[in-house]
């Protein structure tokens, strides 16, 4: 990725960048032994969740070492806040080739050591390869939810409303203006990229909805997909009306600018907030855990009988351009 | 890998080729959803492992796909085995490319099925990406172990007797066979292949292992160097007698073909045996084990202040020509 510099082998490197990132867990056991331990408290199940991220396909080989390492944790911190879990670690298993040097390596665990303890989740353990391949990031993230309350993507039933977390479109749009195929004012644009390179895992909003949620995902493939899944693993329909999607400022001059952006905003993905439903007699319970959390909390939609995902405006049914994430 | 042939999608993939892997699994959701749940019993830990396999980095492009499959599982349960733990599981990260199609993929899928039966360790989940990469394959693996009593590198004591399970050196002088720089008979060059392609993970052994070895790993770099690792957890020095060394009878036909191939004994790797030392006063207790098991379970050397492992024959020290893992 980053040209010719030289690289230190796999123990020193694991010794020197990455061994402090597992401080504070004995489990890990220094990231000098094979395996890492986890204790799970009784009463508690462990969650799990792994997602490899590729140069090329899942980001840009010129995206910036740290924010690399910061999103393949993110996306897998995601994972475990669509199930209601806490954060307790992660492995790190890195598969590198001759372009990357010790320099990008170094911005590399300095961004994974941001959010080590930015999320205070420890790493406990890994594995580093080299091959002939594009870099590739694979983390296994490990949570813990009270037994029984781990929000799933089935679970929702018919006449429960459908929710999201945050504002929808932003990561997609960001993605677009750093392939100049969208043109906005800079403050906005910046906006947009920030939420493309580095998503907030919504852990809080997460851990609060266990309980309340019936069903919930985190919208990595796109809003559409997303609950397409949640509505499938529940079998039920959803309806949306796209003038209810909280959008962001630079999400609302796009498609002030072209209504065209709206498939982006609906089937982009790289949103990284959740989808989830709740029965409509707790939607007040909702609202005070927005203020709660300083997040917007906003309903979107209907579960139905039946199956698929249909989006509303101006009184009828939209034509979906995009429905799934599309590799970049 | 396996030519021009058509491929499933994703989704249709992990549903016909790998929700059947995952039956009597209740916490991997039928691979539908982000995550996988696991209870860990109280008084247990969960201990889990990762390792990535790349396509001619760590396995031969042309190696069969169910055995390229059962090998990229077995070499991380082999990491269970060196902990003590009892395997509950695993997730399968797999970064195909357009050379991998359906017929491969039949192909891998069975031999993961068969290892899931044979080890009863069900797939709780994963993620399919393709890139432009060679295939890759990251398998994290969970097992549990009671608390505290998780085999380390680290607490071997001087004057603890250094033992190895099995025979050392079949998988280095397997590969070796099949690159056709060893040649011997057919019969012996067949079962160092087998021993290279299909590792048996020490899981008993390492149960057994468990409150009686005061340190333990899975010789998979090379035996020098893996005793290296334990010897500089432990804080201490190995000296081992290269004519203990367990050998099957391939290994005694090449070294009596060549003393060469020593070397490649000593440091080949890809034996996945059990390294561990125990107090000389439990010697008795591990001939009992052996014999249950009815696998060789061998006193190679012992553990002596100072650091680095010597190995001696013939009354003197041996240069070792290859002391770690070299990639093929």
């Amino acid at each position: 990725m980053s040209g010719a510099g030289t690289r230190r082998g796999e123990f020193e490197l694991i010794a020197a960048l990455f061994a402090p990132l597992s401080k504070g867990a004995p489990g890990a056991l220094g990231l000098t032994d094979d395996a890492a331990l986890i204790d799970v408290a009784p009463g508690c199940s462990l969650v799990t969740t792994v997602d490899t991220v590729i140069a090329g396909v899942h980001f840009r080989s010129d995206d910036p070492p740290d924010l690399i390492a910061r999103k393949a944790l993110r996306v897998n911190l995601s994972d475990l806040a669509a199930k209601g879990a806490k954060p307790v670690g992660f492995l790190h298993a890195l598969a590198l080739n001759d372009g990357i040097d010790d320099a990008f390596l170094e911005r590399y665990a300095a961004g994974l050591a941001a959010d080590v303890t930015e999320f205070g989740v420890p790493l406990l353990g890994g594995d580093t390869t080299s091959g002939p391949g594009p870099l590739s990031i694979t983390i296994t993230a490990f949570g813990v939810v009270e037994k029984g309350k781990a929000l799933l993507r089935s679970g929702a039933r018919r006449g429960d409303v459908l929710c999201v977390s945050g504002t929808i479109g932003d990561g997609a749009l960001g993605l677009a203006c750093l392939n100049h195929d969208l043109e906005i004012s800079t403050v906005l644009s910046d906006e947009l990229v920030a939420r493309y390179e580095l998503p907030q895992p919504r852990l809080a909003a997460g851990r609060a909805l266990a309980g309340l949620a019936t069903a919930c995902l985190d919208v990595s493939d796109g809003l559409v997909a997303d609950v397409g899944h949640l509505c499938a693993a529940s079998g039920l329909a959803a309806v949306i009306g796209r003038y209810t999607l909280p959008l962001s400022a630079g999400a609302r001059s796009a498609v002030e600018q072209d209504a065209r952006w709206w498939d982006e905003i609906l089937g982009g993905g790289d949103d990284y907030e959740l989808a989830f439903s709740i029965p409509p007699d707790r939607l007040a319970d909702l609202q005070s855990i927005a203020s709660r959390l300083k997040l917007p909390l906003t309903p979107i939609g209907t579960l139905t009988p039946g199956q698929g995902v249909t989006v509303i405006a101006d009184g009828k049914p939209c034509a979906l351009e995009r429905t799934g994430y599309r590799h970049r």
